[in-house]
């Protein structure tokens, strides 16, 4: 069945179908179409849609919701994000299976509600005190909306962590037309529940686990629940080895799952001189500046970047070896470029084709400023 | 005339006699001591303090205030950033001059209240929306707190910009005796105002200005201020020249002015294998680690980085030159040293020392797992 | 059909039954058992109930949704009242139809959660600014509260105004068996709609009309609506004969209209001595004083007040009428009878009987303090 | 020395004059210049005042520094008392004294912002819940205002009660010459606190003694505070004994010393048929029409009421004791006039005067509509 579909429904239609059942947010142009969506569809399944008196509180609710039993989903622009930094500490320290959308706007502050941007690739990885690890996945198209909101709710579940999907207005508020039939469903990952046979300990894992397993509020089990650093009952503690193994153990539970996480397209050509790295928005631009140069006679690679943050290093490595340039489009100065710029180690050149005004980046930016043409 | 203090009054006498007259914050341990004192003190010479009703509050009056006429200074830790963020992003966008103290302890949430880290240090760089620059300036010891305050008032009249101090518990806290002699007190910028004569437009510029002249509320002048993206007279455009205009100079403002902002102290050793880069309160183990190993007989460099953001890559490229090995010890899992690793261009091996275990690092750890000894 | 039902199912099943489609309240003992039905009852009916952040916003969301066609609950104690307090205002000026249940406990202050009271009589009048008229109903039972429910959206319909229908915690927690059979619904008014057809005036009468019709939000009309003063196009104003026209209709749509609002029970023996006058929880003492009264051969009449304000003066003057005394028995320190005082003229002695200690009075309180034995 | 001065000022200078160290308050006409006044001059006197973020704020502040030994004033007008009302209960169930002014506007709701009225009268005696008593003075002049918000501190620390004064807009913002030298300042009662030597009961009293002794926090007492009907010592109490002797206690600590709170200004003409009974604003036009009917042969007397709650029945009575008619000319719908139709007993005709459109009452008005002339 054809439908004629903007990204804000294939990502609401994606975390249903992914086991969504809770939602809270606050309204913010561009990302208000979800926050519409969720409220009017959402109590058809059985779930609870809010809005909330404001962002702090919105995520406040999704925390509750989660640790009640909920899958949540939150969406919101960049200033939402701020205001959602201090409980998205929370919800890593609490290891809160979340997902939160974050539909980009021209920033800072208020910046252009309705302009695109790329402007929070670093903030959502480091939008919160401590520096902990999260994920960000980024779609580049209607399809990615629907496929990596249901990664991301798999991802939250497996690793007991906010996941973010870094869309952008462009990606979000377009409409296209879309065979519905299209749309593969992955099994829906169920949240591993600790039994109710046994002494509940909050944070403590079996051996062979990585991830503790979880209960709700309601349940036989007592629940802990603190900000604080903790040891595996949920008592506050300060000694240095349960801080040490905690602070470590929420890092290694995401880098040392790479092999779970990462996911990049690679379109490489053997002999090719340049690579072409990209997300999100851009990366629509990207391929077709891949074909273009192609058919001019270039050799050009191409490598799409779907899991921004851990930074798929393996395969960015693997994708630059033996290019003597990478080019990285993005619609901020150079957010992501530095982590290729991390990698290249020298080896490579990396350049930056840049727009901070508001258009997109063209395939042809792309190769005239890539110098590729 | 020697005196017993902590760092939390050397930044507020440092603010203090870098003219500021404004301080609005909310109560979070460590930083609660620059609020007390701040309240106690600054009424004395003419200013106000408040203790806001919370964070978002004290930055909203800090704004305000700054837009009066007012040179504004708050402190808080790292969940108190958070809640400042979306207003950061205002003093970003709207280019209020005004110093931010972030006392950083363990994270993430609400972590260990009492407990040393420097986990912030990228989230100072990236926590608001859009990742346009802000200044980071990060004290080793109760002097610098003394004499970066004054600094980063310094900077931020001159470049209109939010400038943090990247402190933490262990500095702000920790007494000792100084000779207050030995404080030297830099001559105080003047704010450059917009004369009366002419006719002000918010954000325009005479030739070789490279930031604009403020006005404040109450002037003959009409002073337009707004959060989302505008022109030079405030008001808001979507015009994608306009739009490139502001952010690009947002970012040059900063990034071509590294000769003014750039600070660092090196201690080089010709033919050293080895570089210690340390900030901070790490810092301190640092210089020890540097003259135990030279004891020891080792070929050691250090090089201590005071502001942190803008990165000063060409200071820290040219400490690393020559050198097999940096070590860079951080109470983080390795922030700064991702930006180590892009300097270092596969040239030089990153080696991290880190602890979260709310410890010191020892002189020894450094040298030990640096692989010095 | 007999069922065992407290009076907060009795409320919140009339005023479904009344066409109560939106609830909003924040919890407090002992008018949360009201929020909770409706939070689970009233979605199964078509209908909206929210648990706001707190009372003030609960008013908002309630005068919001009354404008935009709904016929709104609330329900909350004493200290809510006050939060409601100028909200209430608002309700009065903009004639907004809603009915407010106060489930009164022991004040002043938070009091006692779960004591019983009647000490917000006068508050109920007089609780906001400027002391124009509310209408005020008082329930006796488990089926007073199912039926003067309807009768409060009833009148809320009639008369555009906040009806409160006074209440305690005896009465709203307590069980009984009734026959819901029992419960008689009268017919739902139908709200008075302006016709899309003419031209809407907001405040505009037709000739013989005594209150505007309405319309909603989202209509073809314009509907303006103001916290302050205005004239009938719902423009501020001040002009002198506007504001008295407004003042006086406010006032005047309830006063001029006491037969269709007052209501009383009058169980009147000829050649009575004494008249017991109650409202209530205290009327059931009432009516089994006036049973024992007579067994014991006195000659005592009785007045159950249905209808606490306007006070039906009328009605209560001819109760008096013949009598030497006249006993108003209260669970507070007399508030009432200072009603009763004014209109007795000094023709008929007034007896109060009074407690504040969190008990109930009993049929011998009256008849022993109030000197019938 | 003469001065031209308003009436904001004479409340503010008399509450200076009167021991007044502390104001909290949050801007609303025709309250505000009290604000400005304060926060100006109260630190120049070793007091604090704030501009707090909202009214609840504002009484909270006030509450806990009447409690931290302060003498607190704050001022609003009809809506900020709304928002007063469930802290002015805490108020009276802690016994904490204070001086609220209310600037009378046009209500209800926001109303008119800069229009005279009277429409508060019986709202600040019922304004909370439960009906306890509080004390509500009414100046007639601007030497009142000074006067009386100094009797207001008085009776505040004597009663340990919050007491009101009610003014107008009118009386608040009109300036005349006054002789400064012509006010004359009472003795300031001290605050009777608790000793030191002995154990402190936060709420017992000695033989002899009808309003418990004061501490202060941070003294070495323990003072417990609570909202909660509460024992002797602070703790929470359902006891219904306990109870009753606390709601007693409050009642009566007013209503027992009537003679040191009732102040009326009595202008009784032998052989008077008519009394004009008025309070506040409208008082000034009550001696004029006094005058103007006397010089026209009327035989006419005057009661000024000052302290309008509690209602000073003795003097009232004695007033109205052989007049036929009593006319109570009121900027509202005719709310004291109740109590004077409860008190008149049938014996005088009670005709009142009112105009609710924002203008002043005339002399004329009350001769005329009275039937006098």
């Amino acid at each position: 069945m054809r439908e004629f579909i903007h990204g804000a429904q294939a990502i609401a239609r994606g975390a249903i179908r992914a086991g969504c059942d809770f939602f809270a947010g606050y309204p913010i142009t561009p990302a208000t179409e979800i926050l519409l969506y969720m409220l009017r569809e959402l109590p058809k399944v059985g779930g609870v849609a809010i809005q909330a008196e404001d962002e702090i509180a919105s995520m406040g609710l999704c925390i509750g919701a989660a640790l009640s039993g909920r899958r949540v989903l939150t969406a919101t622009s960049g200033p939402g994000i701020s205001l959602y930094s201090e409980n998205i500490g929370l919800g890593i320290m609490g290891e809160v299976p979340m997902v939160i959308v974050d539909v980009q706007r021209m920033g800072p502050a208020t910046g252009g509600a309705t302009t695109v941007a790329q402007g929070d690739v670093q903030f959502l990885r480091w939008g919160t005190s401590g520096g902990y690890p999260v994920i960000v996945l980024a779609p580049t198209s209607l399809a990615d909306c629907y496929s990596l909101t249901q990664r991301a709710f798999d991802l939250a579940e497996r690793f007991r962590v906010p996941v973010f999907l870094a869309t952008d207005k462009e990606t979000v508020l377009s409409q296209s037309t879309v065979d519905v039939a299209d749309f593969i469903d992955p099994p829906v990952r169920e949240r591993r529940m600790a039994s109710h046979e046994v002494k509940f300990i909050p944070y403590q894992m079996s051996a062979g686990e990585d991830v503790p397993p979880m209960t709700v509020y309601g349940s036989p089990h007592l629940l802990r629940f603190t900000t604080s650093t903790h040891d595996e009952h949920g008592h506050l503690t300060e000694k240095p080895e349960k801080v040490r193994a905690l602070n470590q153990r929420l890092n290694a539970k995401i880098e040392d799952h790479l092999d779970e996480i990462n996911l990049v397209n690679a379109d490489l050509q053997p002999e090719a001189e340049t690579l072409i790295l990209s997300y999100g928005v851009t990366a629509r631009a990207a391929v077709e500046a891949v074909r273009a140069g192609r058919q001019a006679g270039k050799l050009v690679s191409a490598l799409t970047v779907y899991s921004l943050w851990p930074v798929p290093e393996e395969e960015i490595r693997k994708a630059m070896n033996g290019v003597r340039k990478v080019i990285v489009p993005e619609l901020n100065l150079g957010q992501y470029r530095l982590e290729i710029e991390r990698l290249a180690q020298g080896q490579v050149e990396v350049v930056g084709v840049n727009r901070v005004d508001g258009q997109l980046i063209s395939p042809q930016d792309i190769l005239v400023q890539g110098g590729v043409l």
